[in-house]
């Protein structure tokens, strides 16, 4: 008998494409998708994206759920979400490269002086500033996980003094790794660009309020592209106008689409991008989620596994 | 008798600034400052940057001279520069990290879509465009020396498909390399965001000119990190607003500053920076002249000094 994989993302249309890409590449795994009327309540898996509530209720036969993302954070908040139910997160599938990408083109920006060069070219002027000192831009990483851990070494070869944490101490070549409460407290302190890429738990929910932020060195920048729900928006607003941050680069909000009267899209020292940091890479993702039913089902161990406890 | 080495810069200040930078750290050698009183034209070695014309007819005994940046175009193109006088180039002080950076920058700009995003914010618009499928963007590097290899290097990490073109054939891990005329025709084919990091001689002045900037992929982009006048500027301006070229990204310009009235500064496809791609740190070049003025001393060889045939 066939295997059976239910496909269920946020819409109708999505579902469709998705389940299209697995039928594609993947012979003999059946492929159905959530909301056909020939869809039974007997999948062996799901593959989901922010299914609707009714999905874990009505198929109980589930032996693993593969989430279509790192962040498993909407997926636990699910309340009919098994809780015995193993939940599978995306591991990298093209992620940690265009992460680094994104962390480095938004330090470039403000430590190279790149978005100032744009507002002087709209004023006609040539105004070369002083070259850059790398040791004057110690960065500091919050979350050290397989995507954190590839961000705080690529902003180290670029040159930059780096430091991290993470709940868990970790050892990193190269970046200097604090963990827990007193270890944060030093981050903090010694960070002049702070990189938010922690998985959004109970623990980190509001981490980046004004008590924390305002330990950041003066005049420090915060780039986030984990999730919205870390920041406390208006206390880094308060702490960007009081002079005190120079500024963020913003990639997640609390409720997305940001909405329209948000004072984040005219804030002049805000820059929002629509959490286009990392984009699930389809053939990626299609291939790795194929690969670890096909070893779940030989009665292999596969990674990336949720610790149900801890929440990622 | 001490080693005796006088520098001149493009200004009073610039020259007198280099000097004490210089004398703080090289014990042993004495250093003057062209256009002081008591500098007589006995100087073993000197360390310029743009001098003034009459700076080499009266220092007739130099063994060398040391050149503050990597391109040594407008010091071979002063007159008064004897033809078998052993001149030298500074060799990365810090440069190709710099370098790096800001080719990267630029590339993710136009490749991810940031600077679409910038005009989105603006707009207070969320639209997240389609994830990046990097081998969409085949980059061409012209120019393989010190500097373009690390940069070619550093942008095939990133995770583009990289060719790179030189005068000479190259071989460089993980880069697609070309030379010759023949081999720029191949390049140019292929080639959707074109990094132009060639010295300045006469065979590659305007070399960026229509009839080779047609050659590039409908919709390319160019970055300019090397010389002005490897640019035809009308040419450039004309395949944009064509739409054969999407834009481009330029660092250096033919007349630097700009002039204010030039049409780079005002055009929606043109990103201008003045000349901060890389510039000399100030440490590592005073560590790296000083190194070579003791190695010299002691009949040691030494790397970096220009082939006056061919110009770099």
């Amino acid at each position: 008998m066939a295997v059976r994989v239910v496909v269920a993302g946020n819409t109708r249309e999505e579902t469709e494409a998705w389940r299209c890409r697995f039928a594609r590449v993947v012979p003999g795994i059946e492929f159905m998708a959530w909301g056909d009327d020939d869809t039974g309540p007997d999948a062996d898996y799901a593959i989901v994206w922010k299914p609707p509530r009714e999905f874990f209720p009505r198929q109980p036969g589930l032996k693993a759920v593969f989430n279509l993302g790192a962040g498993v954070d909407s997926l636990m908040a699910m309340p009919g979400l098994p809780p015995d139910l193993p939940v599978v997160r995306l591991e990298d599938a093209g992620m940690a490269r265009q992460m680094v990408q994104y962390v480095l083109h938004g330090l470039a920006e403000v430590s190279r002086g790149f978005d100032q060069y744009a507002a002087h070219q709209r004023a006609g002027r040539w105004a070369p500033l002083e070259g850059i000192a790398y040791h004057e831009w110690p960065v500091g990483v919050m979350g050290l996980g397989m995507l954190g851990s590839e961000v705080a070494q690529a902003i180290a070869q670029a040159g930059y003094p780096v430091a991290g944490w993470s709940r868990s101490q970790r050892q990193i070549a190269g970046v200097d790794t604090f963990s827990g409460e007193e270890g944060l407290e030093q981050l903090l302190a010694r960070t002049r660009v702070l990189v938010n890429i922690l998985p959004l738990t109970p623990d980190t929910e509001n981490l980046l309020n004004h008590r924390n932020l305002a330990k950041l060195l003066p005049g420090a920048y915060v780039i986030n592209v984990a999730r919205g729900a870390h920041v406390v928006d208006e206390d880094l607003l308060a702490l960007i106008d009081a002079g005190h941050l120079q500024g963020a680069l913003l990639d997640v909000f609390r409720h997305e689409p940001l909405p329209a009267d948000h004072p984040y899209w005219r804030h002049p020292r805000v820059r929002v991008t629509p959490h286009v940091a990392a984009a699930t890479l389809e053939d990626e993702t299609v291939k790795q989620i194929a690969q670890k039913i096909q070893a779940l089902e030989r009665g292999q161990a596969i990674t990336g596994v949720v610790a149900r406890g801890r929440g990622y």
